[in-house]
């Protein structure tokens, strides 16, 4: 059978779609797309059998199929035709023919059937009442995920731990992420629910979908077990993390009674020049904290460096000497950067640190916390 | 002892000199600067032993003094500093410090003399007779170097094609690369000199001095053993690949008489599409020509993968087919792609290829060279 289309339309479809296709994965055949053609219209699908990523365009075709050819070579070829109608001819031999006006390819395809089963919204056996929708702003969406995503646990043992969190309330969505030393939490109070709800979506789907969003509206379908993401043109479903989450709630702590407010861009880069002197052993930012003034120091044993800077602050508490991971106070800063002022709240140099902005945008509650680390003087 | 210097123009300086650090060393010290401040002069050096980048800067400061310093950790740090004047104290016990307003920085130095021996210009006992200098325009120099770097062999046992020829004759000067499979020959008639001589400069240098070249004038300074290039403010000497150059003239097919005038940039395209069915087993393109066509074609036989295109050529000569290897052909084709139409010149499917952009720059002869590969059918 043969379909007709134009080159750079489907070369817009497969840059969206490429991302789906897993880096390394010992199942081969999920370094293919699945091309699907029916009644007109070409359905690309790119899987990782947890998640997949779907798109459509109309062709011009006589006859349903479904083939599965290499993801990056066709989408390589496709990349660097000029702009011109391309005929693909699906040939019996399992060789798919691309034409155009002075050129002929020939790559091998598999047959449709070959390829697993393709992760889809609602899952069968999903029932009705599991099933809610909710459509949201995508950059709304976006700057919740990229607030959260940075935290998120790396670490297998913390299966729950590997996804961030929509818990989704009739106050808002709480959105957060946590790797045990850190948690983020991104509280929108713009959207309003009629249920109550917890779902983990795993870092992938979260890295990709983050590639996608732009200022149009998302939907975002929700069941037990998976969550379909729906733009106009492309569609992004994943398994949910099938896990309970950690009660964030209880380590975060209410009586942090210290308050500093520093300048952001200020401690940015003060913080940016500290890691240069945290490069070995604890990796670790010292500070001391008095009425007007933080001293931010850090040392670097094994090379034998060191550093010591003071910003000012407004401070209201006990004079107090706190140590953290740099990286991590890097990463908690450099995702507050749009406010121009932060509050640190502190209780003592052991206990969990509240990192927030100052001002918030509206409907918006941003709370960052940071366990200390301890310092050895 | 201590000086001053501004931290911006510190960093500009640093930034110039930091790919004069070698990217892996056994030798730890090389990954160092050296600071030689000297009468109101900080003259900053990064080697590797075989070639030395040097920068100066004036200072505000009292006596001598040459120590040597992690060159990625201070450049790092004053980087990274607002724009203030920085003070350096070096204390007596093996550290440096670092003032600004707010900041204090402390990191180990060593003392200069630990430094290993730098190259300079002239080496020691280098006879003046031996000494010529050229002055090139940094546009030029550039020009002749990017075209003809890319054909350096990576091979340690052809010592002497790891390097550019400069081959200096009196009618300008001749810049030669070549691995044995490919050669680029670029001629500037523009400079004339008063002497005969070849010299062979190493990669690194070449890679180095096309990151430093502008459109100011360079003057090169050569020896036997070593070469100068002096900017305004930059030197960067180096020793020189201390072997006989192959003789590129005999292998410089001068009776090609079938000749083949395509447009660069439709033939860029067809290659780079050619490369993709090109991965596995011989990387190989075939050409084969009549008289107002050619038909390039490729066969991935792993991948089952092909493809043919036919573009318009002008022809004089006898139909052919011959082979080459694509990346080989695009690299050479990538380097010409400034002139609209080049000309291949064959004589048979087994002998050296000529490519030369139809129409070159005034004083400017470019020749690239290109063994075929065999076409086994």
């Amino acid at each position: 059978m043969e379909f007709k289309v134009n080159s750079k339309e489907l070369e817009k479809l497969l840059t969206k779609l490429i991302p789906g296709i897993p880096p390394r994965t010992p199942v081969n055949i999920l370094e293919n797309f699945l091309f699907d053609i029916s009644d007109g219209v070409l359905t690309v699908y790119a899987s990782d059998l947890e998640m997949a990523l779907k798109s459509s365009i109309n062709v011009i075709c006589e006859g349903n199929k479904q083939i599965v050819v290499p993801a990056k070579l066709i989408y390589e070829i496709v990349r660097n035709l000029p702009d011109d109608t391309v005929n693909f001819t699906i040939n019996d031999n399992g060789k798919l023919t691309l034409k155009t006006e002075k050129g002929k390819y020939n790559i091998s395809y598999i047959n449709g059937e070959d390829f697993p089963e393709i992760p889809t919204f609602p899952a069968p056996d999903t029932s009705e009442e599991d099933i809610h929708e909710i459509v949201m702003n995508g950059t709304d969406l976006k700057e919740a995920l990229e607030k959260t995503v940075f935290a998120i646990s790396k670490e297998e043992i913390r299966a729950a731990m590997m996804g961030v969190l929509f818990d989704i309330a009739k106050d808002g969505i709480r959105f957060v992420a946590t790797d045990g030393h850190r948690l983020s939490k991104y509280h929108n109070k713009g959207y309003e629910t009629d249920f109550v709800e917890q779902y983990i979506i795993p870092e992938r789907a979260i890295s990709i979908i983050l590639k996608i969003l732009d200022e149009r509206d998302v939907k975002i379908f929700l069941s037990k077990t998976h969550v379909e993401f729906k733009l106009d043109e492309m569609e992004l479903i994943t398994r949910l993390i099938g896990k309970k989450y950690p009660d964030y709630n209880t380590v975060i702590p209410i009586e942090n009674e210290f308050e500093m407010k520093v300048n952001t861009k200020e401690l940015l880069q003060v913080i940016k020049r500290m890691i240069l002197f945290s490069t070995t052993g604890t990796r670790r930012v010292k500070f001391s904290i008095e009425s007007e003034n933080v001293e931010i120091s850090a040392e670097d044993l094994e090379l034998g460096s060191s550093a010591v800077e003071n910003i000012h602050c407004s401070y209201k508490g006990e004079p107090l000497s706190i140590g953290f991971n740099t990286g991590y106070v890097n990463d908690i800063i450099n995702h507050i950067t749009d406010q121009e002022e932060i509050t640190f709240k502190f209780s003592s140099p052991s206990k969990a640190v509240i990192i927030q902005p100052v001002k918030a945008k509206e409907n918006v509650d941003i709370l960052m916390l940071l366990m200390p680390v301890r310092l050895n003087n």
